[in-house]
């Protein structure tokens, strides 16, 4: 593959190539990951500084359509809009969300979007990485919007809000009083809770979800990088694309203000501080699945199982051989 | 500090140079642990093979009243029994859980039985390392039975039941049919389940509260280290000494035939092999804590933060230089 030509394309914005080097970076192959690097070096600092936007919603809550009407709103205002997941459960069908573009045709059409399934990994921590490759690449690519989706399992939306500017947590109306036992973590990392499906016969108990959702917000530690009246709670039906404007015009009040006061570069730098630390964290365990030290941790495994060597020894051994 | 005298006064059963030992491999400094290291395989293979207790239960269940009404019935068989805890939570409080003896007067004061809380560490993985060879010290010491107790945060459950033989989770009678809230995974580890408090106006709260969950252990995945029954749930009254006994029995059962059967042997000899691999693990990561670490991380630190360097080239660059 010719990297200098790819990255050529990606910067006049050619989708066909925005996809190839996204499956170049998304692959595990050692050949293909030394191109990523070339080519990742020689986009750094390209294209534009796109507004990252993480966004997480359980199955149900209406996901595809608000992405959908949101980013069909986003285009026709002339900006470019990219879709990314981060589903570690995707990695269970041994592939991409099938589906993910069928759930999304309207946007999917639209010249002036890009949907990317989840990569399939097992492992997060390399969804993870392949994911913030894609963002890069999408910036180089000319998006103004790159919104990174996650249905939530695990420490999937952590990961999501490392790498986002701001973070959306889609929730549906709930019977009752009671939260829909959203996570604190969840609820502490959000900037803007949407309650979906404001319509119709659910739109007064959408009205009362969200009055509770601004009630819990308010009850959480305040945060430096929030303006005043943030976080907040809003009402949005992505089906009637009714509230989204308003949603829209409160995210862009946000970056602004965060730009203003210096948090957004801030939190860009602290994000790159975690992910340089993750992959080293990683880079080193991944030392243990080298085929010597895999053959030598077997060795020992057997000895510990016949109870010859204690969990310590075998480790001590282990950690004497590996450089 | 003498280890041989050390080690030959543990064999004697003296629970003054148990409590010191117990102290030692605590310590994180590094003399101690060398001192630590030379007086576990020093004892390795003397003592008895205990049988070793995992017990979980959130605070108010009545986990310290069992602890003690459970203790002083098999003290009084003239078992032996230590007590240990495993509990991150206690490391808040910069030390051991206070009262630890005092919620447990009279299994303190017993001569048969020995109670030790939690060690302070702020970090799971030395808390693990620690109680796993309090336990070793424990045996060496000849207790019969060592009853390694958690609170439940986080992931203390699963390091509970990676040392121990057999796994109980202690229960209060609840209201309405609905389960406590109890985790799947938490369930899918326990050996049986106790409802406490079956006394009073709870008896018949608590013997509802149980069928839920013989019903919920029912569906549970069978799995291959238990016998016809198990796991069960059952009651009892920690408080009127009720029922404890016959939890006893089916523990004892339940051992024998997993003894007779090879499971014990096996279930040791995995445990084993995860401790080895997780210290492996801790071992590795511990490199980025050395000083010459420590001081090239925070270099590539600001060169992430200033945009100099991306995550990845910062992590190649400081996983080349660590040895």
């Amino acid at each position: 593959m010719n990297i200098a030509d790819l990255r050529d394309r990606i910067l006049k914005q050619e989708r066909r190539a925005l996809a190839r080097a996204i499956t170049l970076v998304e692959s595990a192959r050692e050949d293909h990951r030394a191109q990523a690097t070339e080519l990742l070096e020689g986009l750094s600092g390209a294209g534009r500084q796109s507004l990252r936007i993480g966004l997480s919603g359980t199955p149900g809550v209406g996901k595809s359509t608000f992405i959908e009407s949101f980013g069909m709103m986003l285009t026709a205002q002339g900006l470019k809009v990219a879709v990314l997941a981060v589903d570690p459960s995707s990695a269970r069908s041994g592939g991409s969300i099938l589906g993910d573009k069928t759930r999304m045709e309207r946007l999917s059409r639209d010249r002036n979007a890009f949907i990317r399934p989840s990569p399939s990994q097992t492992h997060l921590g390399g969804v993870a990485r392949r994911t913030r490759e894609a963002v890069a690449l999408c910036e180089a690519a000319g998006f103004d919007v790159i919104l990174i989706e996650t249905v939530g399992v695990g420490q999937s939306e952590t990961v999501v809000a490392e790498m986002s500017d701001l973070f959306l947590l889609l929730l549906a109306p709930a019977g009752g009083d009671e939260l829909q036992g959203v996570k604190r973590g969840i609820m502490e990392m959000a900037d803007i809770i949407l309650v979906n499906k404001a319509d119709g016969a659910l739109k007064a108990t959408a009205m009362r979800t969200c009055a509770d959702y601004a009630g819990a917000l308010r009850l959480l530690r305040k945060r430096p990088q929030d303006p005043k009246g943030f976080p907040k709670a809003m009402t949005v039906s992505a089906l009637e694309e009714d509230g989204l404007s308003a949603a829209w015009d409160e995210m862009t009040e946000l970056m602004e203000w965060r730009k203003t006061e210096g948090h957004w570069r801030a939190r860009r730098a602290a994000q790159a501080q975690f992910w340089f630390h993750e992959e080293v964290r990683q880079g080193l365990l991944a030392r243990l699945n080298q085929i010597s030290a895999r053959t030598r941790m077997q060795e020992l495994d057997a000895q510990v199982a016949a109870g010859a060597m204690t969990p310590s020894q075998a480790a001590l051994s282990m950690l004497e051989n590996l450089e």
